[in-house]
């Protein structure tokens, strides 16, 4: 059997010449040398490589491409990111130079894939109105279920930086300190309420200057692209903690996040207009003059491949670009390698709910150990294709 | 006037021979070139240069001494710190260096003091008894004033990593939103209610593995040094975006840290038992049975060079090494660079608050555009002389 040429791929391929997601590999040969690679069908495309195999255009770029993070890139800018990707796309689709760029192709189950960019700060948002209901119901039961800041601002809350693991990365089952309502005292022990939060993180390129708000039309010049994120979640340990200064331990322990970053660029046919807001918005938060800010990602949630969900991120209230204006318009600046993720996406039907709490009204069960949580997410692309993103996984570890 | 030498300093100098903080410094000639410095009396002494002037104990440590950030050093680990810290007592002691020793000093005022690390990830407490309790009466005066939670584990959540700053960085006034309880709807503008936060940091140095926590006894092996922090709060913008998830943009707008690390070998005589504890602590927190956890650090806080409160770090109720246990007891693992601060320091007395929430019972004034505010420190050391920390300063500017 021939082995099929690496520019060819199935039709409907949702890693095709309009996604072009970057990320880290390494092969078994070299596993120390992390290099830069560019998603296409089934295969891995070596970046550090291609500046000697296409023409002069990506010839500048060399160093960026040769780094073992994505974070020169990533800093490197909007322009910068253009060419690139003009590069690559020329690189897997202009038939005169195959013969140079074919022996740069690596399958995909041949390669190691790592954290694609060092985080800075990490930000998690709560931005889902479907989800923010049904947790405040849940958390709160005598109060509103949503609290009376919600529709004015995109909450959030800083999480660990240092605990972003890449896809296929276990999670051990954390232990740490409860007390349910009805017990006079917390005990300590794993975790009895595992859950996972099925979010999309957006990856800051462009850094800002400390003082200066990064208003609403400015988003595209920072945030590079777009990722899978599971923001595993202790229910226990966080009901206990997390008044009054919110979640720490129930979180921090690990979040996992998708191998392939999709620019932004690749996801122009899926803009799609937000909900409509239920009271007006201060100016550096009211988008209703700007280009539609919501994106249409279908989401999906698997657990040991069984599809449990399927939440869409076109319900989210609150979009990335209001949350990064908000973020920054008390002069907060922001970094190459910033995270910011949405928050749980959950949908206003009973199966597009992104998290077991939401899932389970509540009441379980949440994870077992040797559970594996899948999310993948597609959106669409120009001329009918399917703009896929890298999927984000992990298994269940007993605590040790 | 002959020149002093820069080996004989005053009588009670709190730089003496039993503090040598570490710092980041740059000269005039090579604003560019930032090295590692050690304060000693009103000089720095230019650790760069010191492998060519010491024998040869310190040479193999040239290639650290030689960064242009502490991280190298932070992450050598317990033995090396003390080979160094043993160098460089023997630098400004041994009467055999001076020749060679004597030309890397450098007057303190004709340097200028930059970050001297970077940050990883930023976690604050809130481990203060009276200020968790003089806060809680303020903003939550329905619920009791502590936390159920409160005497069971020390509180805490990550902050912003990319906006600590170094003492002297002026801090922005920052803009957003509020809402006061009589108000119907938020309004977005310069906070109206600037305030400090008076607290002692802690800065990792060597990281730990993911899924292994860092016990009580293994403090030592993991922290470096000590700062003093200024965690700038917005009250006004944090009063009404902390309900779920925490603060937020109330905090992240700037946190001011001094620009000298005080080695925790320095703090040997002021290591203090904490206040008795009200509850038993679980097994990872207790205690009872360690070295004392406690540090007894003198605080002041200056406006405007005036003294307005003398903060206790002796009085807090949660020791920075249970605090440690507990942000790592999930699982999480520590990074070098890695800062956690010990939330608001208050001692009992009206005179001993740490923030301006407290020292005016919520009603202010707070801080006013061109208010400086200093906050400084020391503690005992051996045979009667003072260990000073660096200062942390901060002059507030008009919103832009």
């Amino acid at each position: 059997m021939p082995e099929q040429s690496p520019f060819d791929l199935a039709e409907g391929d949702p890693f095709g010449p309009h996604n072009l997601p970057y990320g880290v590999f390494s092969t078994a040969d070299a596993p120390g040398r992390h290099r830069i690679g560019v998603r296409y069908g089934d295969r891995v495309l070596d970046l550090s490589a291609l500046p000697s195999a296409l023409p002069a255009a990506i010839h500048p770029h060399a160093e960026l491409l040769a780094a073992p993070t994505l974070n020169p890139l990533l800093a490197a800018g909007r322009p910068v990111w253009q060419q690139i990707r003009a590069a690559v796309r020329s690189a897997v689709s202009d038939p005169a130079h195959r013969d140079e760029v074919a022996p740069l192709f690596h399958p995909l189950d041949e390669v190691t894939l790592h954290l694609p960019f060092e985080v800075a700060d990490y930000v998690d948002f709560y931005s889902s109105e479907h989800h923010a209901t049904n947790v405040g119901r849940i958390f709160r039961p005598n109060d509103a279920a949503l609290p009376p800041n919600w529709k004015h601002l995109p909450i959030g809350y800083h999480g660990r930086a240092g605990t972003v693991v890449p896809t296929g990365t276990p999670v051990v089952r954390p232990q740490g300190q409860r007390k349910a309502p009805d017990e006079e005292l917390p005990s300590f022990g794993p975790s009895l309420r595992l859950d996972i939060e099925a979010e999309v993180g957006f990856v800051v390129g462009t850094p800002s200057t400390l003082h200066e708000p990064v208003g609403l039309g400015s988003f595209r010049d920072h945030v590079f692209g777009v990722c899978l994120v599971n923001d595993w979640s202790a229910r226990d340990i966080q009901a206990w903690e997390y008044v009054p200064l919110g979640p720490f331990l129930g979180k921090s322990f690990a979040t996992s996040v998708s191998a392939w970053i999709t620019p932004l660029d690749a996801l122009d046919e899926a803009r799609t207009p937000p909900p409509a807001r239920d009271f007006p918005l201060l100016p550096y938060l009211d988008d209703s003059a700007a280009e539609p800010g919501g994106i249409d990602l279908r989401i999906e949630v698997r657990i040991n491949g069984e599809t449990v969900s399927r939440p869409p991120f076109s319900a989210m209230y609150w979009t990335a670009a209001q949350q990064l204006a908000h973020m920054t318009v008390n002069g907060a600046s922001l970094r190459t390698g910033d995270l910011f993720a949405s928050g749980t996406v959950s949908g206003p039907d009973p199966d597009q709910l992104g998290c077991l709490l939401e899932l389970t009204h509540g009441k379980g069960p949440y994870l077992q150990d040797g559970d594996e949580v899948t999310l993948a997410a597609w959106a669409p692309g120009p001329d009918g294709a399917r703009i896929g993103l890298g999927e984000v996984s992990g298994r269940v570890l007993p605590a040790v």
